[in-house]
């Protein structure tokens, strides 16, 4: 069995906590791990970790492998399947079942979305295991939430008659795909207990899935077939790339599952929730008393039903009704609990602005630590940076500005052109421009730096890397990942 | 004619915008000016700047000093009265008074609050003139404000028979002073025409008002004895606070205006707001279409009837109504309209946690420039400094920091220990543990230095200061000023 966590997402709508470099998946929401994380972590019992898949963006892998390094150790470079570009599901399955039909045709893949939440952990390992059965008889099989509220926002599933074949009890056949309904029409969905959510989460057999391409999708099957052709021929990336550059956005639902007429559903009861907005998180998180769910250094008078979420800045909230606070270093969001959809215009607008608090925290998080944003103004930037014991930034040099490192606590080792030398706590040093430098820390303890830099242009950009043990200075990385031994 | 102007206020209603080393007076709300600024410019039309007095306490006579400087330029080093400690407003307004009265005992005294807003300043200043008019024949005289909503926050004045004396048109006995009204009755008064809100501000004689002091509040008089004797023998900021320490807190209105038979009103219709609450907002500031106040980095969707105050940080609100939200870099107040009474409560908690958030912002302004909190940590805090140029810091040293400065902008003189010299942007220098050091603008453009301590106690009061421009290093000052030449 294999799994490919569909990890590309760059969810807008639990903006100003997630950012399109730190879409919803990297985020805690609930819970001390994250949601690729806990994904992760879900299905292991069910398949093993080599056989795990993250299909996702270039820019996303060094996040979440950094997670999934910190989470479960070990290197999980040969985990990742990369779009050159975001076409929706189907392509991006498509080149996952191309790169697992490499390993083992007749191979059970679960698909899975890397920012869900799902309390039931045992319920889904059954549904799944469930599923794959059906999957090894050549369904296409969905795993179908239990609707337990007239949902608007989501697709529903119509189940049809019970799949006949031995040892498939439970699974139905899927009598038809339905479109977000109206609250009446869902009011009907939910009584009369036939229909399901569409979660997204599918189970099939790798060759399965890949003649229903051939059948039902066959310009994609074509931009498969010239990247079968190209693998080993040192030409896959610019295949992959010109595949998805050919391709239209479409979903693996809308492609295939709608058109196929082996489609099966598994009903799955397994508190399943998409955190599709603030108001999402009740189903991830208890509610005090009032109602509230508050997290952070919050003061609260008397609010109810609200969600405040602060972190080490302090919200103070007095008498709130139905009202979501959520405040980040650089930005604070204040929304009437039944607008929570429309966070998406804010960052639409902040998308016009091209304003950075769309895309970034003040805190960015690297594979040898992190970076924190205190002050920016003309010329000058200042950052704290927290080296983990025995890391090391790339070696690296910047045209266009300056850096003065001093050392607020632990020991950094430094190369500033030739020479290499230990910076204390409280104690200085000086980058100049042009000049290649490298910061290690050597040390058992957390090395922090304030740096302040000074130049003309001041953006991450103006980097040049020499070396990386991240291997951030090489070329973009083979969208397929080496075969496993 | 002479304006003692009531500046020693702490309001907590205001915060977070408002803290308590940075109260309302000290604040810009619907101008660009503070309040303390526009008191102090309302009335110099009717009182030469000699003649007008600032009562306050020594830490924000500063501040208060640092914003009339930089609005009217010049010294307000004789300007100031200084309270020992708050006993409301009877005994500072009667120590005021002692001070007067080596002046000019027939003087007409002005008493005005620093942290009130009035639109119409011409009418303001007719009110006074005609209440300077009473005042001379006597009377002590209360700007009575005409109601135009059924206020029940504030005490109110019944106006009774005309005073009789010629030239006195349309100034009133004051029949009685009433409590705050319940809402009936509120609108009963509002309905009679009779009632006016008590401003807090009068205009009485100097010689009268210390008649009725000795008449109505012996204890305080007997205070004022004391201190007049002290005056001239060296003792007489010892006299002041002994003075403060024996009385118990009462306001004038209380203490005198209650109980004399000379007490008159002046009906004022002058547009005048208390600016007691965030709701208050929109007695100094017009409301948009929506019947919002939004004022910075603001991006609304939606919102009617709120306040949305932000500064740089982007704040983003969605569907609000009466609503009010303030975001400060250090904390973030979201609370509902009906509830602004209540941010005092929020204030109290702070108390409780020892909270900084209640005593200063990130920011703070000294008389050399400002500094900012960036970040503080463990055994670390980076602050940015803003040197205003040709000044200087104190000559200073810290017993338990040592200070890494870099130049971001323009030039510092340093000294340091023994040695004197010039650091430009982009240089850095450090400032050992118990080394005496001094930091200057000799330049023509502001200074800005990022300062990163390191030390095991990291206080404002971590401070000898051995020489300053500001004279912040000589023992406190005498609460009286030196009197006029």
């Amino acid at each position: 069995m294999y799994a490919v966590i569909m990890a590309g997402g760059s969810g807008t709508r639990f903006w100003p906590l997630s950012r399109e470099k730190m879409p919803k998946q990297l985020l805690k929401i609930g819970s001390d791990d994250t949601l690729i994380q806990l994904t992760v972590e879900r299905v292991l019992p069910l398949v093993k970790r080599e056989h795990v898949f993250i299909v996702t963006n270039h820019g996303l892998a060094v996040d979440i492998g950094t997670q999934l390094i910190s989470r479960f150790g070990g290197s999980w470079d040969r985990n990742f399947i990369l779009e050159p570009e975001a076409k929706n599901t189907a392509p991006a399955l498509a080149l996952s079942a191309l790169h697992l039909n490499r390993i083992d045709p007749d191979g059970i893949m679960v698909v899975l979305s890397a920012d869900h939440a799902i309390r039931n952990v045992e319920a889904f390992r059954t549904c799944v295991t469930t599923a794959a059965k059906a999957a090894e008889r050549d369904y296409l099989v969905t795993l179908g939430i239990k609707p337990n509220r007239p949902e608007t926002g989501y697709g529903y599933i119509k189940a049809g008659e019970p799949c006949p074949e031995a040892g498939l009890d439970g699974v139905s056949r899927v009598e038809r795909f339905v479109e977000k309904p109206d609250l009446q029409t869902a009011q009907g969905y939910l009584q009369s207990g036939q229909y399901y959510w569409n979660s997204g989460m599918f189970v099939w057999k790798v060759r399965t899935f890949l003649k229903e391409i051939e059948r039902h999708m066959p310009s994609l099957h074509e931009g498969l077939e010239q990247v079968r052709k190209s693998i080993g021929s040192g030409t896959e990336t610019e295949a992959v790339r010109s595949m998805f550059a050919q391709l239209q956005p479409v979903s693996v639902d809308y492609g295939i599952m709608e058109k196929t007429d082996r489609a099966a559903v598994v009903p799955a009861d397994i508190g399943w929730s998409d955190v599709g907005s603030w108001t999402a998180l009740e189903e991830v998180t208890d509610k005090d008393a009032a109602g509230n769910i508050i997290t952070g250094n919050v003061i609260d008078i008397d609010s109810t039903d609200s969600v405040i979420y602060a972190d080490k800045r302090l919200v103070a909230t007095i008498g709130l009704k139905d009202t979501i606070v959520v405040d980040t270093p650089d930005a604070t969001l204040v929304c009437s609990r039944d607008r929570a959809q429309d966070v998406k215009k804010v960052v639409d607008e902040l998308k016009k602005r091209k304003a950075e608090e769309r895309l970034t925290h003040r805190t960015v998080h690297r594979p040898w630590g992190n970076y924190t944003i205190l002050e920016e103004g003309d010329r000058y930037k200042i950052k704290r940076l927290v080296v983990i014991p025995g890391s090391k930034l790339s070696h690296q040099l910047h045209h266009h500005r300056s850096e003065h490192w001093v050392v607020v606590s632990g020991t950094a080792r430094v190369t500033n052109g030739d020479k290499e030398y230990d910076v204390h706590t409280n104690e200085s040093t000086y980058i100049p421009m042009s000049t290649k430098h490298r910061l290690e820390n050597p040390g058992k303890v957390p090395l922090q730096i304030i740096e302040v830099q000074n130049g003309e242009y001041l953006e991450e950009d103006d980097i040049v890397r020499f070396d990386d043990d991240y291997k951030r200075h090489e070329k973009a990385k083979s969208p397929l990942p080496e075969l496993p031994k």
